[in-house]
């Protein structure tokens, strides 16, 4: 059995073929968020791309200002969206409105705020004023080449008014990887089913759906019963089709929990099997790397062209195994494939918590802040079948496997679902 | 100009008709996360449904292995999914599987790990064991008929799982207001365009798609030119078929900022216009009652079937203004609509601020934790028009307007955007 820390270190070594071509995919940029970005953007023009007036008003040559005037005459109106016009003559003004190109020849705009105007002649109302001012000079916020956007990022709002001020209507993203979620185990039912005494309803691969549907993964499921012929053959083909495969259930001591034998005999690789951990301590870890009919596969290898790695995540049954370890690993995994670097966010435990067994402890907990510190307050389930007690969760921290006593105060890794 | 605190409470009191029947609607329980739930989701049996087996090994009857027994005979298997079996002889085992009824007459679960089998007898290899081990009691985790997941909780990944166990296929969630998101300004050109020299794209826009996205809001655009009786039309037109309209600009002093009127004259009423805040001053806010064409607002007044509230967001046009203020009032405006309680989020601020207006400031920051700490560096832009400083930055920290100095170390209210 291995610990956490070496199983992790696994999973991120089996990230392959990461940054290639293949790898990426144009989309519409208003369909990019929560992707992550495949290429740099640049500015293809100053940021602003002209002197551009900041407030609405009047804009005049300091000049005469500073040589003590304070009235004047209207020469003309300049709109956003205008060709820039003149101011000419240097004592008059000209009125202008946010957006617009400063005029030929002017240079400082004044507010309405602080201008009286009455037939046609602008008086300003104030005695200090800046020459220069509320003017957005062209290309203070950037020079055309500039990189506005890094590559690697997750783009979020923010980044889609970049990119659409820049006219990227369509940009470079990492390809998802094209994900099958298994579950398996003769006890469950459909979710539309009335599940008889001894059954229940299939409800962890929907978790993991939802799960990668945060990181905007699309994925399919299916359901495969004990039996070792058919889940040999369907698995055989979905190693074909996809590039990772999600199991829940069938990897630990019973007697029909098949799949190691099966991966075996398909020739995935075991990578390991059983991390000293709670919950979720039967997880199997393999990749193989079969012969692919599809061409969508993200981990093609360049030089083997029809070479294809899949990736088998095979999660314990219990619903909080599977689902704390789609957080731990899984995630990880995805992030470091499409190469993007994740910040550890950290919490402060509220209470004290006893802990004996030698195994790294996934606490589920509640998150609050007070006074700009994250608390994590413990939330007690009933063990790994209690999936209920996640709806009263909203994180796990990591305990350590080396401590015993963890006490109220001190700082753990924090891993949040919501 | 009133403060954003008195703002905030106008645009929270323009919340109408919220969590009557109209306002629901019943979607398929996979496509609800993100969404507000409407009803109590209640178990539909015990959790777990019948005592159930937590471990593969064996089950004996503790009696047996109390009066000093330590081999059983293994008398069958009880699998996962299996109509509950009976242990016939007392002194016999059953193999049982996890996730399995546990057998009639048993009542211990030992684990593989902890067995020798050979020749169809089971050997304890441990000298201590407890009464009812390794069984998952019925309703431990939940009776039938308990409130597993309340009303007006955001559905994630977790609630996923318990809303698929209790067989809820369709779930009654808030409805979505139906948006139109408008911009204006002559400036302006679409992304797939080529800007003149006093041009620029069309962007606002493109956040507020986005940030809406984030709450799972679908919306629809529109740019209008600045006319008075084209806006006036359309403007009539969208309040008659939308729940909210935002717009960009066109609100402040603007020789062409007609939209006040435009509202005015529509008889949209103003419920303010202009906070004490930067960036985003000279937002406008009101609410229109008008006759309803359609069926599908989300605020119709169960007395006054026809009657329709739209609610009216102003925004100012510079990037940074439409951005902040759909954070800081469409948002909470959002979720009082649909019933969701938001708890406030603090940050330290790690670096010393002034700032002299009498305004609230919201300050752009990048956010880091440390130690459990959340910590707010800021990130320094060239005013409201920085549209690309918001890459990168992830928050606004509100500063209020009591105060010119701000203190690294001081805590303030935090507004985060990815």
């Amino acid at each position: 059995m291995i610990s956490v820390e070496k199983a992790l270190q696994i999973v991120l070594n089996s990230v392959q073929n990461f940054g290639t071509e293949t790898s990426m995919e144009e989309i519409p940029f208003l369909q990019s968020v929560g992707r992550i970005l495949k290429e740099n953007i640049f500015a293809d023009r100053d940021f602003p791309p002209f002197n551009r007036v900041s407030m609405d008003g009047i804009v005049i040559d300091y000049a005469s200002f500073k040589n003590g005037q304070r009235s004047f005459k209207i020469e003309g109106i300049q709109a956003a969206g205008s060709e820039q016009i003149t101011l000419y003559n240097a004592k008059n003004c000209i009125e202008v409105m946010t957006g617009a190109v400063l005029p030929n020849n002017a240079n400082t705009v004044i507010r309405y705020e602080d201008v009286t105007i009455k037939d046609g002649i602008a008086t300003i109302d104030i005695d200090t004023i800046n020459d220069a001012q509320n003017i957005h000079t062209k290309g203070k916020d950037g020079k055309a080449g500039d990189v506005l956007i890094k590559q690697n990022t997750k783009i979020s709002a923010a980044e889609i008014g970049v990119l659409a001020t820049v006219g990227r209507a369509f940009v470079k993203v990492a390809k998802q990887p094209k994900v099958m979620i298994v579950s398996t185990g003769d006890e469950l039912v459909g979710v539309d089913e009335t599940p008889l005494s001894h059954q229940i309803r299939r409800s962890n691969v929907f978790n993991l759906v939802s799960l990668l549907e945060r990181l905007n993964i699309p994925s399919e499921t299916a359901h495969l019963t004990d039996d070792k012929p058919v889940l040999k053959e369907k698995i055989k083909a979905y190693l074909q089709e996809y590039d990772v495969l999600l199991f829940s259930g069938a990897v630990s001591k019973g007697k029909f929990d098949f799949l190691p034998q099966v991966f075996e005999e398909l020739g995935v690789e075991k990578l390991f099997h059983k991390v000293a951990q709670r919950p979720g301590k039967p997880f199997w870890f393999g990749s193989a790397a079969s012969l692919s009919m599809s061409e969508q596969g993200v981990y093609h290898n360049e030089n083997h062209k029809n070479k294809k790695q899949t990736i088998v995540f095979g999660f314990p049954g219990n619903p909080i195994s599977t689902f704390v370890n789609c957080l731990v690993y899984f995630y990880p995994w995805y992030y470091k494939s499409v190469g993007l670097e994740m910040e550890e966010e950290t919490a402060i435990l509220a209470k004290d918590i006893s802990f004996k067994p030698n195994l790294t402890y996934f606490l589920q907990v509640k998150l609050c802040y007070k006074f700009g510190h994250l608390i994590a307050n413990p939330v007690m389930g009933n063990g790994s079948g209690d999936l209920a007690s996640l709806v009263h969760a909203d994180a796990f921290i990591q305990l350590p496997s080396e401590n015993k006593e963890f006490k109220s105060g001190e700082v753990f890794p924090v891993i949040r679902y919501r």
